[in-house]
């Protein structure tokens, strides 16, 4: 008989990968901070939980998807929160993005009740949730992993055992340096190509499919040369990610230089109100401090 | 009829890039500061120039493929230079990597005797050169990249006609800003993988394919994890590049805050003596500053 589920946390990511849940034939029980948001979930088939101790409580794997870390130790340690509700032998999997410091935590506390807990941040966004598409970066005991696959294949197409509790966690946050630090040497490029004076359009194309290429360049590039900053990844979700980084980082002893700057550099644009934009509007932080601008198509 | 090509400069790329125009069957004369240079492409063909300007005299077009800014000035403006063999309605293709700002005097100075002049800068590195595969930024007047073309044509396959004068280097040098912001974004999320304790393997898998992804890494991240340093692209070269990108951002009033903080981290490596070491060696400037190695394999 198919596990049941628990679903916690349908925001813009979370009510794509809990339908999906549902659509595989799981029996799904879902709960919210704002229970509105569970409305669509209960159309679909899905219980709604009053707590999510009550979720726990009625589900052999709970899902947790939300955006912070004391939001994600709120729902499982706290008052009517997972702990109170799961028994032994159930799984909790987090694929929020949070501090693996605090993972690992949690996991032990739940260990002490006999309860598995995974870590499964997710990349890939919104569209990625909605078409069960994601990339799922998974840290916990092989045992764990192997009895989540089929309801984490619901949800993602690459799922990788990355490590222990945390690691998934760590390297969901190795993908966000990346991901901030090719984008920062995106932006450097692309001004250096307004100043000199080149057809960013030609520059772009001579530059984008040899060993200055990159997924950012191809698919954000286009964007700031038509000065479109509509998010793929918003600055506001970008720097939560990179304030992780950087508490991780530190913790661990591991110098991050470039990916501070560009913390700095977002931190500018955050206090302009451009938390909105798209990550790729970090080129907006360049044109401030030079007054040179990627001239409008 | 073909127009005659003379070529200067034989040296790693140079020499391949010149076997290619023989190849194509234009009549090629060639010169080389280090004269024995030029013996595999005098026994293939080519003749040989006793100085640049003998070169020029004989020639149509005049390819040049040298280090640095001050060798490609001496060998177009000094004593026995190509501007004084020259004759009215030839054309010069400087095919180094160096200053704009030079490259815009030198085409004056050339257009004062009726010659002209394209700059195009190569990247793909020996192999591209030896192949003809490789990507050519050209700035310089359209009728001048239209004569030019069918001989480019022979050294690269994609080529893109960038703008004006110094519109080629300067995309060559965005070309370098790109690459080395992407080298030091893998740099800090592999060193915070180590750090974090994960599987470097399985973290290089589940970041690679995604917005996290660059020929960087997906080239130049299993290098690293190989602790395998040897060269596609030479600190000591990349250094010379980052020179003209940090000279040409101060003269342009770009800010490049990360390119800056690249090649001071670079410069440690060259103090240290590893300037033989590949443009990824740059993690070794990380590792040096935590003590956090990538584990060797």
């Amino acid at each position: 008989m198919a596990d049941r589920i628990g679903f916690i946390g349908l925001g813009i990511m979370g009510s794509g990968m809990a339908m999906n849940v549902l659509r595989a034939g799981f029996p799904l029980t879902v709960w919210n901070r704002t229970p509105a948001k569970a409305t669509p979930l209960a159309a679909a088939g899905a219980a709604v939980a009053n707590t999510p101790a009550e979720l726990a409580a009625a589900s052999d794997i709970v899902v947790i998807c939300i955006s912070d870390t004391a939001d994600v130790e709120a729902v499982i340690l706290g008052p009517q929160g997972v702990i109170e509700g799961a028994r032994p032998g159930s799984l909790v999997i987090d694929m929020s993005t949070i501090s693996p410091a605090a993972t690992r935590q949690m996991a032990s506390a739940l260990a002490e009740r006999g309860v598995a807990m995974l870590d499964a941040p997710v990349s890939g966004g919104s569209e990625g949730a909605a078409r069960g598409t994601l990339s799922i970066m998974v840290g916990g005991e092989a045992t764990a992993v192997q009895r989540a696959a089929p309801l984490l294949q619901t949800m993602g197409q690459r799922i990788t055992h990355v490590g222990p509790h945390g690691a998934g966690q760590t390297v969901k946050l190795v993908n966000q340096v990346m991901v901030v630090g090719n984008c920062l040497a995106m932006a450097e490029g692309l001004l250096l190509a307004q100043a000199g004076g080149v057809d960013l359009d030609k520059a772009l194309e001579a530059v984008s499919g040899g060993a200055a290429g990159s997924w950012m360049l191809s698919n954000r590039g286009p964007q700031i040369l038509a000065r479109d900053w509509r998010p793929g990844f918003t600055i506001a979700l970008q720097q939560k990610d990179l304030r992780l980084v950087l508490e991780a980082a530190d913790q661990q002893g591991a110098p991050l230089p470039g990916t501070a700057l560009i913390f700095q550099l977002y931190r500018t644009l955050e206090a302009r109100g451009l938390s909105g934009d798209g990550n790729h509007a970090l080129i907006k932080a360049l044109e401030a401090l030079s007054g040179i601008e990627i001239a409008a198509p």
